[in-house]
């Protein structure tokens, strides 16, 4: 069986583009990349460093029937996620493995699927770990944003509309159909299947609303959920019209119940959830195109707290959910 | 049970220390810290970021016996360590945790022990993640070091000293006393027992060493396999000489061939291990008395490649074991 830094080196060392430390210090983001104690990255000057970590846990985060390419795109596109709802530009990032053992069937497309993410936005693996244990993957990402313009939860006002990404409720539909709930036709479910298995992070949206989005947070725990952080940093309520919420095509045929509650509390969409003042509707639909994805505006932010779900009517919706919690 | 959210938010925010981003960008090192989609961190300009990240597994990295305030400084001191090694200044860290349960019995400890630890090295908490599943923690620690100043493993030159810092050994004589294979007196075993679930990363003496060490690496898998990595890196041979290997007390009492095994195979060290130029030999001694830690010269850097051990009359000593392997 192979050992840690043979695995290591098998999977994960990429020969090109190592720049050696001392001949151009500050020209390259990654001035020196795996095999050392620490990398070195130049961060540009009067940009802040942007970072965030997130953990995934078999049977919490994937299934166990999930292709490790598929996986490898999801460990490291949930956390460009958070460098897209911050507006910054990614620049690496570092991978903790645990495996129950050296398995290079699960680890080379793994390791392929993850590279061709970090090759779209042009990032490089720059350290890790690896270790025997339960399956673990721990992905800590870097990026940078120009000082003090970094979308935060904490900006919404009341006469913002609220705006959401792409399409909801795929992934949480997924779930249900894995857990024997709902029945798809199989191509029906290999449409949801992929949007709960290959998330597209919105980099690129999130650095076209700078300046534009008064706050901003990555849809993970479901609408409702990450919402209500927005409202609770930014001491405003909101009303959001679910009729407004984009979906998609197969979601739209399923009974209304289930379409609400994957659409507002479903989770592991990889959206980006943002306000921004009514007076830049368009700049903001401009950003979407800009960037390639679709934007909906979905509600708006009140002075009166709470949080007031309402069909196309001005209806209440009921919405007996809880945000999805990892330990519930 | 409580939440993930709540859970968060008992053990691991302190309010003291957020600054506002608007504020003063720029200023604080840590310009967000938890609770948003990312943290946001100041780079001082001429400084490149140092990053490395280290998970941890029960039954490979620590037993179940630990005491949960030693775990937490434990892991978040081997992540130091990296940085030492490199001769970076701490900045922050993040913290992502699997639990089997949300356990403050555990909880509060672990966290007691982490930040006993980040606020002697003047660091915070900046992002994480805590979720469901098996123990499992993951550290990713940011330093920050003048631009083509780190230490690295590939500088070593043929002449050099090689330099160790404090004690080997004591980690792995407790993790034999443990298996059962030594039996120690019950002072003995509390203080190898603490040398391994309490080490002191030599971050003083990593950046005392900028501009003086050739190389440098962390002691954390013994120090023939951590040598051996910074000999194909720098490309040199090296003699070291087990008689100058420094050792504590307790292991000084044991057997010979125990002896040997535990500084030359030992693991979990998290001394400095690194080379000089004999004519800076004086210099590398005075910041060993700066940084507070005895620094011990135990051998040379070689033109010849190969790694030779000799006891203190030159005469060959048997190394019979590997470098510790996380999947061996």
């Amino acid at each position: 069986m192979p050992g840690e830094f043979e695995l290591i080196a098998r999977h994960f060392t990429r020969p090109v583009r190592r720049a050696a430390i001392e001949s151009s210090p500050g020209t390259q983001r990654v001035a020196l990349g795996v095999g050392d104690d620490c990398a070195l990255l130049n961060v540009t000057p009067g940009m802040q460093l942007a970072v965030s970590c997130d953990m995934l846990v078999e049977g919490r985060h994937f299934l166990s029937t999930v292709a490790p390419e598929r996986l490898g795109h999801k460990a490291l596109a949930v956390n460009l996620s958070d460098l897209a709802a911050c507006g910054a530009e990614p620049l690496a990032f570092t991978l903790a493995l645990a495996l129950p053992r050296a398995d290079d069937a699960f680890l080379a497309p793994f390791a392929q699927g993850l590279y061709a993410l970090a090759d779209a936005h042009g990032i490089e693996l720059v350290g890790g770990d690896t270790t025997a244990g339960p399956l673990n993957i721990c992905i800590t990402v870097f990026g940078q944003v120009p000082a003090g313009q970094a979308l935060l939860r904490s900006g919404a006002r009341p006469g913002d509309e609220l705006w959401v990404s792409g399409t909801l409720g795929d992934a949480r539909l997924a779930l249900e159909a894995f857990r024997g709930r709902v029945v798809l036709p199989g191509e029906a479910f290999e449409t949801v299947r992929e949007a709960m298995e290959r998330p597209q992070p919105r980099v690129a949206l999130g650095r076209a609303l700078r300046g534009l989005a008064t706050s901003a947070i990555d849809l993970s725990d479901g609408l409702l959920g990450d919402l209500g952080h927005v409202l609770r940093r930014s001491g405003v309520g909101a009303t959001v019209n679910v009729d407004a919420l984009p979906r998609g095509a197969v979601l739209a045929t399923m009974p209304q119940p289930l379409q609400h509650e994957c659409l507002l509390a479903g989770g592991d969409d990889y959206e980006l959830l943002f306000s921004a003042p009514a007076q830049a509707h368009a700049a903001v639909q401009a950003a979407g195109v800009a960037a390639g994805v679709a934007v909906h505006c979905c509600g708006q932010l009140d002075a009166q707290r709470g949080l007031r779900v309402v069909d196309g009517d001005g209806r209440p919706v009921a919405t007996p959910w809880h945000a999805f919690d990892h330990f519930l």
